[in-house]
């Protein structure tokens, strides 16, 4: 029952957003009672707390757990990307990343959602910081690259891939993705001026 | 009485987006009845189309017509690129940008309104393109550069950026924003391998 819940509620959260995600609309996806949901979740708000909470675990089972046993630096790092582009497809959902569309549905909003969202995208984001920052230890990035710099524009490249492969539904998004990354890649390699205009700023 | 509706509701769409956009709720903000927001607009959709066309046209005003006295080519488009950036909170919204949180919000569904947010984001894409290959033409770009990959990249950087100022809130996203633009345009002057790898895989 509670999976089958989750199952409803994480296909709901991905195709229409946290605001199509409501205990009445999941009591009737799911075929139970809406006194029986709320009995269980307390709120709207927990009910999506927990559904991005196993968004997120899918992502860490289709995405990070495959790449663990991978050799550190650059080939754990382009895996890791490789399998981060487009991933709730191959995961099953049936729309986009839930964590994606929350950091342009909630921006304006705050509460425990927003919350939520942001100490999950953090999360993420230490971990490409993490990584990015191996490739500098095992020498396949130059010494002097801002690691920060790094992983906020692969978060760019992979917003750009989910809006131009879902909503604009391009054919050539994939592709795109992987030139941008294989050139920002390149330039990590470089000691070149864009790699430490931050440092020579600061 | 026209110029308040669509004030108020250009202030919805950008803090709440689509979802948030309801005749029942423009009507409460503004004061008036339901029955004559209705007769005014017809249907929901129909005012959530002309409330994102105002604010197309507010980002017109804001980014482009400003630029179009510049000289043509890198100027113009490196112009146009920092008036981009963070360009809804300089217009006055007390959101973000509606066709960026759009392109998430409506890229699992179908229907009139997903199509005129197809519409607006193809022609800003247009012209885009249009300002990269005037800056082929002027020589500040390589001859052999993929002027589609460069506009599809300035794309993500936008989303980045959006991301990070208005969801993370963080400080250094306009910084970021700029050193990545600084990058990409510092590679499209080149004729680098990762600028001519598309043209070689056709």
């Amino acid at each position: 029952m509670r999976d089958r819940l989750f199952d409803e509620g994480i296909q709901i959260l991905s195709r229409d957003g946290l605001a199509g995600v409501t205990i009445g609309r999941l009591a009737a996806a799911a075929d139970c009672s809406k006194s029986g949901l709320f009995a269980h979740f307390k709120s709207k708000q927990q009910l999506q707390i927990e559904l991005l909470d196993a968004a997120a675990a899918m992502a860490r089972a289709h995405v990070v757990m495959p790449i663990e046993a991978l050799p550190s630096g650059l080939p754990r790092l382009s895996e890791l990307v490789n399998r981060w582009l487009g991933w709730s497809r191959r995961a099953g959902l049936a729309g986009g990343c839930p964590v994606a569309a929350a950091l342009f549905e909630l921006d304006d909003l705050d509460g425990p959602v927003r919350e939520h969202v942001m100490a999950l995208e953090s999360e993420w984001r230490c971990l490409l910081l993490a990584l990015v920052e191996d490739a500098i230890a095992e020498g396949h990035f130059w010494q002097g690259v801002d690691s920060e710099q790094i992983s906020w524009e692969l978060c760019g490249i992979y917003l750009a891939h989910h809006a131009s492969s879902r909503f604009l539904r391009d054919k050539t998004a994939g592709e795109r993705a992987h030139i941008a990354v294989a050139a920002l890649f390149n330039r990590a390699a470089q000691s070149t001026a864009s790699n430490h205009i931050r440092k020579a700023t600061i």
